[in-house]
């Protein structure tokens, strides 16, 4: 069934955000960064079914109220606008202002009702929204469907981000062609640095709001809450989903026979995102992959690839390439999953290391070879159940404490 | 009542830990280490009462279940062998059969029972003990009640530590002089690199191994337990408490109306050996003390600045001394405690930056200029409740990089 589903699903390569049908996207400088792009919005034609998660951060931006109110209206958005250079957090009542002002200057450019606007920020936390840059920048938003245009867009998200982050899916549900991009920020904010990440993904497939929350619940916890760059938690994180319908399959619901079909596009999705997150970390070299089975149930199998992944001790192994098991073990007895300290295996790449919680003779060289590739799989099996699951980060290098290190100023 | 207790104990300058009455020790070199001293054992005259608590990882060395057993027996200890440079870890029943040899070659130098011998171990993982080495140097071993060798059994229990972490402290109970002293060593084994801590305390107070346990428990919540150098927690840590009883005070209980005394020295001694160990962190160049008021209650209060002080992007700040209260109120925010998001008071040093979650106007030069000090005071006031507690760490640094991310061979 797993691999029905997996051939049913094309990468499209040149794929954006406009591709699924009735999406435009544009993205320009207003002056609020310095060189690149940043403000942007995604608008669809007509009225977009909604979903959105967020920070569990108790300290939330004010965007992301005002988002949350606009979905809880109708559960519907028609644009979504995004700046970045600032954050528009910890600014109080100002803040709040400012982002209802956003949601406003946007509705009217686009003639929407406000509640058809989802609004979202990155950047600097604390400062005050430079409104004298962002309100005309508003006015001269001019969406358009092109690959160009969508890239403006994947542009003006970004912040201490390397790449761009871009996706495209495409598969077929009820016989019609079913579209899914996506774009998204990483980890970091030009100063100060907090890990912010923002993902805004957009689908042609028909879908009612509250069925597509259940799916992007779903997808989310194994996807996106999969990845730690530093342990930090933002004030900003948001993941938006918008679906245009104009696929015309029948409306999916968790009872459709193609449910399954759906949730794995939009798994899909959010995992190369995800993945292209963590790759882009601050100061990365590497993507790291932990995968765990043989857990006590899938949610343990997480929380043990997660703390492994998320190890300081792990992620500068990686980077100065030593196969260092100790580390490994060490952070699978402390992650507080039910654990027998006598049944761990554990490999990188094909290289198993060891066998029942005891070390295997292997060749030191050609595991330092291996932990020199680009993408480093670890495996833990810890034979106590059938729990299985992922979790991706980055190695931890002199890079992230240069740019953390440096002076705001 | 708190500044009374203060008044009573006094600091020793040059106490060690066979100040107090009624022990010796011995540090030695046999070659597990190159250099430096690795082989060490406290002794008593008489059999103390000891108490001991254990690392949380599920994942234990060996020396920790034989320490387990020998206190389970009668509470007492009369010699604690430890060694450096191979942590006797996921070593399987050879490593078991290795901790019991070294308890039985301890018992048979000092002639005593089996279970009057406490074992630690500190170093590489995954190795089999050198016990070739090790059995020799244990019938090496002489202890005095010398500064000197006092020092020699310090040394010996270090790994990547820079320095030695000693203290000790005086007070009365009963009239009588009680003494206490302790010996720790911090992050960093040599290779690989996991953060074992070891504490060996001595004290010549009478007191019976329950309530010593209970004392223990109740400090090191408050001491060890508030420190993090990565967030990495080690296969072999061990605070190990033993009592003379040579002060000849009665025995202390906590219906004893000096228990706060004794718990309160405890507690110095203990904080005085976890602010060197965090200090001492790997790479670290600072010292980080977080100290937050007004939690929902302690256990709050702690759990707060224990996430702060945790936090990777918080520590990489204060190395680059930049006062990034946008990464405190975030990690505040994440750290899982009862929070409003509107009341938040923060200061660095005497700097208040935060008031009310709000940004206040200060001099970034002088907070720049304090962030340069060996000792970063970060104080914040939750303003939800009554509860304070405090955490100490270090910061991230290239060093902490460099250390970690080197070929173990």
């Amino acid at each position: 069934m797993v691999l029905t589903i997996h051939k049913e699903i094309t990468k499209i390569e040149k794929g954006t955000i406009v591709t699924p049908a009735g999406f435009k996207a544009a993205g320009i400088h207003t002056g609020v960064k310095r060189k690149r792009n940043d403000l942007g919005v995604i608008y669809c034609e007509s009225p977009a079914s909604a979903a959105a998660v967020y920070t569990l951060n108790v300290i939330q931006a004010a965007p992301l109220k005002v988002t949350k109110e606009s979905i809880a209206e109708e559960g519907k958005i028609q644009a979504v606008i995004v700046n970045s250079g600032n954050a528009n957090a910890c600014t109080g009542k100002q803040g709040e202002n400012d982002a209802y002002l956003m949601r406003r200057a946007t509705a009217e450019q686009f003639s929407l009702p406000e509640h058809y606007v989802a609004v979202a920020s990155t950047g600097i936390i604390g400062l005050d929204m430079p409104m004298e840059k962002i309100i005309p920048g508003i006015k001269k938003l001019n969406p358009e469907a092109t690959e160009k245009s969508a890239n403006q867009f994947n542009e003006s998200i970004l912040t201490t981000d390397l790449v761009i982050k871009s996706t495209c899916y495409q598969t077929t549900i009820n016989g019609k062609t079913v579209t899914m991009a996506g774009s998204a920020k990483g980890s970091g904010m030009i100063e100060p640095n907090m890990a912010t990440m923002l993902a805004f993904i957009t689908t042609d497939a028909a879908i009612e709001p509250d069925m597509l929350q259940v799916a992007l619940k779903e997808v989310t916890d194994k996807t996106f809450n999969c990845i730690t760059i530093d342990g930090d938690t933002s004030t900003n994180d948001m993941v938006l989903v918008m679906s245009s319908g104009k696929a015309a399959n029948e409306a999916l619901t968790p009872e459709h026979e193609e449910w399954d079909v759906f949730v794995e596009l939009l798994k899909q999705t959010c995992e190369d995102l995800a993945k292209m997150i963590a790759r882009d970390g601050e100061g990365a070299t590497k993507l790291i992959e932990v995968e765990v089975n043989g857990a006590y149930d899938d949610s343990q199998a997480v929380k043990v690839a997660k703390t492994v992944v998320g190890s300081s001790l792990v992620k500068t192994a990686v980077y100065g390439a030593d196969a260092n098991w100790g580390r490994i073990i060490a952070a699978i007895g402390y992650s507080g999953a039910v654990v027998d300290a006598e049944t761990i295996d554990t490999s990188i790449g094909h290289i198993q290391l060891l066998k029942d919680s005891q070390p295997l003779s292997y060749s030191e060289e050609e595991a330092t070879e291996y932990l020199k590739n680009e993408t480093i799989k670890i495996s833990i099996d810890l034979n106590v159940g059938n729990g299985s699951g992922k979790a991706w980060g980055c190695d931890l290098t002199y890079d992230y404490v240069r740019i953390n290190a440096s002076y705001r100023s």
